[in-house]
């Protein structure tokens, strides 16, 4: 269920895919979600016709290694969950694509469960 | 009103129009949506430095024709009126673009009145 | 904060930095949002493989100079606060940008303090 939009500059496609493995370990780790629910978009800007752009808010010293993840999911995890899902994340994108610490930008969006469906016109959530 | 982002991975791009006239149908048929309403943001990624990726989540087997249709709109449809959208979409997506039932993810995202200006500076749903 | 996404079609990249520029503005003025807390994603269509659409609801007569500013903020601004924002910013991108007024197409989206990590790992609003 979650859809993961990860948006980066100038990123490689194969570092881009061992990001986009690395977000969904941390979604497994932390709010235990399956690995086979994956699905994602990867977006890699050129810094031509499209680009990313940044501030230095909370002092952090962003750079042009800047990545959004930005993930929609289903209403109900606390917040000790999501600072979970935020440390990990950052961590495995660290350790496996090599993005550092304050270039990780996240952002989620909740929903409800009405609100998917994942194929073949059903709703799964609703059951 | 509803903005809505279709992401699709190596499709031509008249078939990328003929999904969005489909969805847009789905949305008048089912939902009440104006015909005029149509606000759409198609995106056709290149499998190379952007991509789709996809699990196999409730055992359904996707492949790279996958379609991540994101719509958003104001709060206040039910879950009935939702069902009846996704089920319609998916029917139209295939008898219209080819793409096929297992293909046709569909995640919506609710907001407010107040979160919509559609032109001129103004707050229309605001009266 | 906000994390904004700006869509456009064959915009030269000078004219959507500008306009990138012009909603931080706008931003700043109306909703008290910092000069360094910027977070923009700028995508450029170029109307072949990826592009936009438009209908002409509430007969505004839209043309392909039509912009999507999606905006995703923190939940707490006042229906004036926001209608005070799509005023400037309607203005700002006419004045600085040559958007037009019928073509500033705004959609806002909220979420909550625990859903935000600007980098470390961390919820930075969660204090």
């Amino acid at each position: 269920m979650p859809l993961v939009r990860i948006d980066a500059l100038r990123m490689d496609r194969e570092r881009l895919d061992v990001l986009g493995d690395a977000v969904q370990q941390a979604l497994m780790e932390t709010i235990g979600i399956p690995a086979d629910d994956r699905f994602q978009i990867l977006t890699n800007h050129d810094g031509g016709a499209s680009t990313l752009r940044h501030g230095t808010y909370f002092d952090i010293p962003r750079d042009d290694g800047l990545v959004y993840i930005d993930i929609t999911l289903r209403a109900g995890r606390t917040d000790d969950q999501k600072k979970a899902l935020y440390a990990r994340l950052c961590h495995l994108a660290g350790e496996r694509a090599r993005v550092e610490p304050r270039n990780v930008f996240v952002v989620l969006r909740e929903n409800a469960p009405s609100d998917w469906s994942l194929g073949d016109g059903v709703a799964q959530y609703l059951g």
